[in-house]
């Protein structure tokens, strides 16, 4: 687990895209994030306190999180500096980054004469079992999607947003380098040895209280040529409860394969349907999130109500109408 | 890959079945299998010549090949002496066992100084790419299995001896540990990254000649709780023309998990053909694949015509049948 509160670095960030793992922390864990860290050139702003490495440590802040990606997804000569006096202060420093932390010689020297911690998020550092398939205590669910990138992700961090509004007991678990960075702990399930990979779903969702929901990171797409192996675990692994499909109508072909189109919602609930029912029989769909981003107002309403009576299931976008009635349908 | 021919290093089997490896690698490849090298008390005999290492490298033997498993897997400290002697001799060493040739000091050292390899084959050696899903020239053919260790490896080499004996052109394509050691070259694709599981099976089985087949060997299955993931990156890695179906009948349950009935071979059918689809429309079942060895002759036989009047595929026991009608059935 990364300590929390954070300071979240921004570096020489081209542009507020560049940011995005910064903005994921300051939209989901606020109370994370209590500063920001920028250097000469930085084009992003989280609206946070600036702070030197040495003010955030007197704040009672725990650990810089890169949350930042340049080209390349590298650690940059310019940022070293400043993370070596943010392990000087006191600080960890956790990053999802393709580059490890740790193969950066002066960190890890700083770090071990500073007696602190490197996160390389990107690297699973547990042994993960290989999968029992046994049936564990609580709920989970999980979101699949037509393809890669539809906002899996944004739609857990939705549900459990809205399930702690209303006083319910819900968590969600992380698969991903940037939705561990944004909740400080979970599995980087892309990054998992292959016979691992569901063992390591179990690991991150055990037993649980009876009206407890696991509100389980998506990744890949069980249509997706290069990902579905991960996407098969995850459900193998995860057993859940209910599916969410998620989707973005007006992507043209799976992600990064131009040859292939994307899978209509009919068949990625016939099909992810049947291989939860594997490890659960009781599993259903409980409805579908739909990332209207690019659609105007009118369309995305018109599309969401076909979709909706189409399908029989609550079709919602959670970023334009909330997830309360994805809340609801889980039974 | 490794050199042959080989040594089968049977060490002290504690009976015929702990050198199973070597058993594959006589059965399958009898022209890699030149001798074999016993220790006192050695229970294991595959009927070759007994040679020390140095009479092998005199006889222009490559490899030793680890041909046994004693219990856990492990590599025993008396056979540390024999494989120093090896190295010393000129020849490599080549191992699928758990704990690593890497991990031995003295056989690091000995190979170092002598310029001989160690393979450990559980362990990747290249970087696999991520899936491009691009599509291949050449055929493939994929046992798919109602569960794990039913005959997938079996089937996918009767079916490469088979066609090669009527002159066609096939290429049996290792992706574990057993295959690797028996032809030679492979990947371990249980050992893989997440990510790149569809892109190592892309890797290992690339563009080839028009009427050329790739038999690829299966593993898992999709209805696996554990190893599901490692069978749908095999699906879409593999982007198969043709599927095998695998099924063992006495099997009370999933193997390893007590808890879950295995998939009937309709419902194995359709999901592996709508999963392979996803990557080759035209991709179809071409027969059955039953390992009837637990089957009195005659059940098995009616087990078999019952069977495929039901399916309306050929239901074949390739070691009792040959694979014949299997190839057959490729077109």
């Amino acid at each position: 687990m990364i300590e929390a509160p954070y300071i979240l670095f921004l570096g020489d960030a081209a542009d507020p895209l560049a940011a995005k793992v910064a903005q994921g922390i300051k939209d989901w864990r606020p109370d994370f994030a209590k500063a920001q860290f920028r250097l000469p050139g930085c084009n992003a702003d989280m609206g946070l306190p600036d702070m030197t490495m040495e003010e955030a440590a007197a704040a009672g802040i725990k650990t810089v999180v890169i949350g930042v990606a340049n080209r390349g997804g590298h650690i940059a000569d310019t940022w070293i500096t400043a993370l070596e006096a943010a392990l000087r202060a006191g600080l960890d420093i956790a990053s999802g980054l393709h580059n490890l932390l740790s193969d950066e010689g002066a960190l890890v020297a700083a770090a071990q004469m500073h007696g602190r911690s490197l996160h390389d998020v990107r690297i699973p550092t547990v042994a993960y079992p290989i999968a029992s398939g046994k049936k564990r205590r609580g709920k989970r669910v999980l979101a699949v999607g037509t393809d890669c990138s539809v906002g899996k992700m944004y739609t857990a961090l939705a549900m459990e947003r809205e399930m702690h509004a209303r006083g319910l007991k819900a968590t969600f678990r992380a698969t991903g380098q940037t939705g561990i960075l944004i909740t400080g702990g979970g599995v980087p399930l892309d990054a998992v040895i292959a016979d691992f990979m569901a063992g390591a779903v179990e690991y991150l969702t055990p037993d649980n209280e009876p009206d407890h929901w696991d509100i389980i990171e998506g990744q890949g797409s069980l249509f997706h040529a290069s990902y579905s192996g991960v996407t098969m675990a995850l459900i193998h692994g995860g057993q859940p409860d209910a599916l969410i499909l998620a989707h973005e109508p007006t992507r043209k072909h799976m992600r990064g394969l131009p040859d292939f189109p994307l899978p209509g919602l009919e068949q990625l609930r016939d099909v992810a349907l049947t291989m939860a029912r594997v490890v659960n029989p009781a599993c259903y769909v409980a409805g579908v999130s739909v990332n209207t981003a690019k659609l105007p107002e009118p369309e995305a309403e018109a599309y969401l109500s076909e979709l909706e009576a189409k399908l029989g299931l609550p079709c919602v976008d959670p970023y334009r109408q909330g997830a309360g009635r994805l809340v609801e349908a889980l039974q």
